[in-house]
């Protein structure tokens, strides 16, 4: 379904020593080089050529929204009114989100993926609704296969057309009361852990909710353990309207050969079902924050990296990766801009 | 010499319930929401009146370059010649520094300090030199108590006379071949450290060069052990003119009520004399990053925090800080720009 390329080693050469001759000691700059040798990567890539500059001038934000049917059972620190209330808050800007997009020039794109409730056609936030909310999955499948697989496309396809205008480096958020423990239970799920290793105090529930929240997602997993066999299914047995899309958002930007910025711990559950879709994916993904939930540093683990930022955040909204943006920016400045040791005639100490 | 207030609780509720009522769970912008309630503390004792707003719009950083006699033992990867190439090269905007810079918005002062030989006026590098850099403080002080002083007061005028032009927020950088040699000196002397505790590969010497490191700086602390006794004293007996320099701007800052960012080892350095010489600069301080250089941890448990950034760079220029200016502006922006819970229509979940 999807088609997305391996990066080659054929110009890492090119790139390592374009960085190390840069006016400063070897490997000096730390994840900046790792970063800046990365992007240069799929950018050589997507081109077919050395990238002699990285290029990021559309930064574009996605922040899909959803509900979920657990939600009803009372795991999180609040209703599901609250989405629809969050989503109008996005599009009047008043959201950290909205706050940190404009200060560091992100693109936002806000995508009702299947609220209880739509909301107006004047608040500017684009339809893409796979129903009024998931099933509740601790009783039921959250979602049909082929509505698993619809949201993958429709994620996909909003993705390519961003793309197309020319958008060089997508990021994705999401708003949806009770997703933590839907991308606990994939996580879980695809790392054959039991709840309790995975599901965290989300955005601040006190201990006796986080226990019935573990028990609730441990009963999920056990109801539908015959079933969570393949990425598609999970998503279908136990993920979010929002996970669908922005799984398919990340795949469709892979193959699209675009760095994708991962936020928090819903945004990285779906990348690990885009990596269990089309392994390849992880060449293209940077992780922007390690977030307070407690789940998330096991995910990264998994992908064997490690996130750019580490503030004790626990928001989502894609606000990690939104003040990530500057630490990409910077990467691909010194790139690009800093002089080499033969341009400023400063003794090469390094080699 | 410097009069620095602590800073009081007295705006501490008025911060703390603005901060809560923003449109998020209590808490989940972490670092960011310490660092938000941090600047306007400072912000609000400055102008003596809550601040319902954060006004960082003039950030300035100084980058102050200075020699050092110890150099010629061969404790760095580089002779000092490369001192005064890269202050060229800082002059002609080519190194990290200056892209991070660039890119963020900081105004940017170069400074000589006391390199061995001073470079011509229309670099427009300024010009505070102390000395055609230190002594060989292995061997003999670095300094006399009188440069030590007036190395204070230089830096203090200049960081007045920024202030006075409406610089708000102040960070260092700092150039001198030799200097991590300096600051683990005068760490081990105010933390009573072996220097096996606090010298560390700088940027990156092999394990041959940093064992010879460590002995020439142990004995340099016995040879000097009467007499490490008073901050100024350190200061004079294994500091460097750009330290000093630097020590004096953060405690003018810190008068004049600004907030300081203060970037790797060097800095951190600088900032442990000032704090030895005034404890309640401190309460101005935020650090950048986290540096690889072994004795940084320690230096930041020393002063009981945590870095904003911890991204394996060892460059020193003010290079952390540079980057750091965003994570500042995303806690100034959420906590000016986004909106309350009643402002939002959000139900309040929180309290």
């Amino acid at each position: 379904m999807f088609n997305i390329k391996k990066l080659s080693t054929q110009f890492n050469q090119a790139i390592e020593d374009k960085i190390n001759q840069k006016t400063k000691p070897l490997g000096a700059l730390g994840q900046l080089e790792t970063l800046a040798s990365k992007l240069a990567t799929i950018q050589s890539h997507k081109s077919d050529s050395w990238a002699e500059r990285i290029d990021i001038s559309k930064p574009s934000m996605f922040v899909f929204a959803a509900d979920h049917g657990i939600a009803v059972q009372g795991v999180s620190i609040a209703p599901s009114a609250v989405t629809q209330q969050m989503v109008i808050n996005f599009a009047l800007g008043g959201a950290a989100v909205n706050v940190f997009c404009r200060q560091f020039g992100w693109q936002l794109d806000v995508i009702d993926a299947g609220m209880i409730e739509s909301i107006a056609n004047d608040y500017g936030v684009k339809q893409q609704r796979l129903g009024c909310g998931t099933s509740d999955f601790s009783l039921e499948p959250a979602m049909t296969l082929s509505t698993a697989q619809q949201g993958i496309e429709l994620g996909a396809e909003l993705i390519s057309q961003r793309i197309g205008e020319g958008a060089d480096l997508i990021a994705f958020g999401e708003m949806g009361i009770g997703n933590t423990s839907s991308a606990a239970a994939i996580m879980a799920a695809i790392l054959g852990l039991s709840a309790q290793e995975c599901v965290g105090a989300g955005t601040g529930i006190d201990a006796a909710t986080l226990e019935r929240k573990q028990q609730l997602i441990q009963q999920a997993l056990d109801l539908h353990k015959g079933t969570l066999t393949t990425p598609i299914n999970i998503l279908a047995a136990v993920g979010g309207f929002e996970i669908a899309q922005i799984c398919g958002g990340i795949l469709a930007a892979a193959q699209a050969q675009v760095p994708v910025l991962i936020d928090g711990f819903i945004c990285t559950a779906a990348a690990m079902l885009a990596k269990q879709i089309a392994p390849n994916v992880q060449d293209y993904l940077i992780f922007a924050h390690c977030s307070e939930e407690q789940g998330h540093r096991k995910m990264l683990q998994w992908f064997n990296t490690e996130a750019l930022l580490t503030l004790n955040m626990r928001l989502g909204e894609g606000s990690g990766a939104a003040i990530a943006l500057p630490i990409v920016q910077a990467a691909a400045g010194f790139y690009n801009d800093m002089a080499s040791f033969a341009q400023a005639d400063v003794d090469d100490v390094v080699n």
